[in-house]
């Protein structure tokens, strides 16, 4: 994978906005558009609040390194109201508990997949590349921040980005690949998220389409309780 | 619906970056975010190459109103190869052909539908808001620009939110709606909109979680050959 996990960086861009003084409500969307492979060393987050309403407020936000831009975000932040609530998608049935699944391995991993408890029930990432093409690319697991950690939106935005990118699910094959635009739509409010703690969530993740270079896939991450907390989706550069 | 129709101003937002001298490639990725209403009246683009690789170059595009902001968006353009390519995502099967299925009326509508040709299969706009609440809000239905024009860039833009908003075809009663934030994978490179011309595509749309407020649907617009030209995601806020 071509530089760092994105998820820390979205989580960063995410968390400038957060911090920000004049911020607004929760978020509600967030796109990251991942530029240039985030070095070692300094980086500096220029969040900006470009227009805020009533009950909305609009930022881009950026991460500057030595070299120049190396990340964009825009994200929306709100202030909810009770309204009417239904889960249209369907959350996977006959999902075994997180404890009667074996956590992954990570011993050989980079970094940031050892700092996730993955317990996969379905589309596991290959234990080795025997280029065995499969029909579909979907993933269901359990994941939780390792070590333990109470679920926030930083962590939220981050586990968006935690779902291995599918090619590699689908074909069992090496491939140079990077997340170049990351997009996550927060269902949950801090409310829902302080439910949840540090228990694990349900991820199920699948591809869309395959095309000249690029691809996207898309991500639920469900409550044990069945509430979606965030869907995600993105696109992916890869070289085969 | 809040504001005018928010296909047109993402497609002015990219127009903007493909008109760019500095431009590099094709789009593959599209962010928008409608921070406010668009008004009659003037409308400055502003559009800045923020990063500029070997292969792809990152957007960031405002849209300036007298009164402030009204429009952010994001995009990754990208000179793309040929891969391995292979969709994943199913087109809906046994949809009868354009020509057998009626427009649908567009009198009484706003400006905006009655600027395409809409062939319902499912999941048709209601002719009535009689409140039969729906168990899910899936639509499927051939859509061209009214009057025919060759899909571009702008117009697939457009049509990532062509699809209305999933909440009236779940619940079947007005509600106040605005889209936030719409997001659009290119999987279709010029070439391929060159073989689509001017005929119908196919699109499909779902909705996957309303809550407190906002509500998220995803759309996929297919080529009559069956190639995923557009994937599509968008947030919506709503008052019920």
């Amino acid at each position: 994978m071509v530089g760092p996990f994105g998820g820390t960086t979205s989580a960063q861009l995410l968390q400038s906005a957060m911090l920000h003084p004049e911020r607004l409500g929760e978020p509600v969307a967030l796109t990251v558009n991942f530029a240039a492979p985030v070095a070692d060393g300094d980086i500096r987050f220029l969040a900006r609040p470009v227009r805020t309403n009533r009950s909305t407020q609009h930022w881009i936000i950026e991460a500057h390194q030595a070299e120049g831009v190396v990340a964009t975000a825009t994200a929306v932040f709100a202030v909810r109201r009770e309204t009417w609530s239904d889960v249209e998608a369907v959350m996977p049935g006959n999902v075994p508990a997180p404890d009667a699944v074996p956590r992954m391995p990570t011993r050989g991993f980079p970094a940031w997949p050892q700092r996730y408890d993955m317990r996969f029930v379905e589309g596991a990432f290959p234990t080795a590349f025997d280029e065995q093409e499969q029909t579909h690319s979907r993933s269901t697991l359990w994941v939780r921040d390792e070590p333990e950690r109470a679920l926030d939106f930083a962590s939220l935005a981050a586990l968006s980005d935690s779902f291995f990118p599918r090619i590699y699910i689908r074909r069992r094959r090496r491939a140079m690949i990077g997340t170049v635009s990351l997009t996550t739509y927060f269902h949950a409010d801090s409310a829902l998220l302080a439910q949840v703690g540090t228990r694990h969530v349900l991820g199920v993740a699948k591809a869309l389409n395959y095309r000249h270079g690029y691809f996207d896939q898309t991500g639920e991450l469900w409550s044990p309780e069945g509430q979606l907390l965030a869907s995600t989706h993105q696109l992916v550069y890869f070289k085969d």
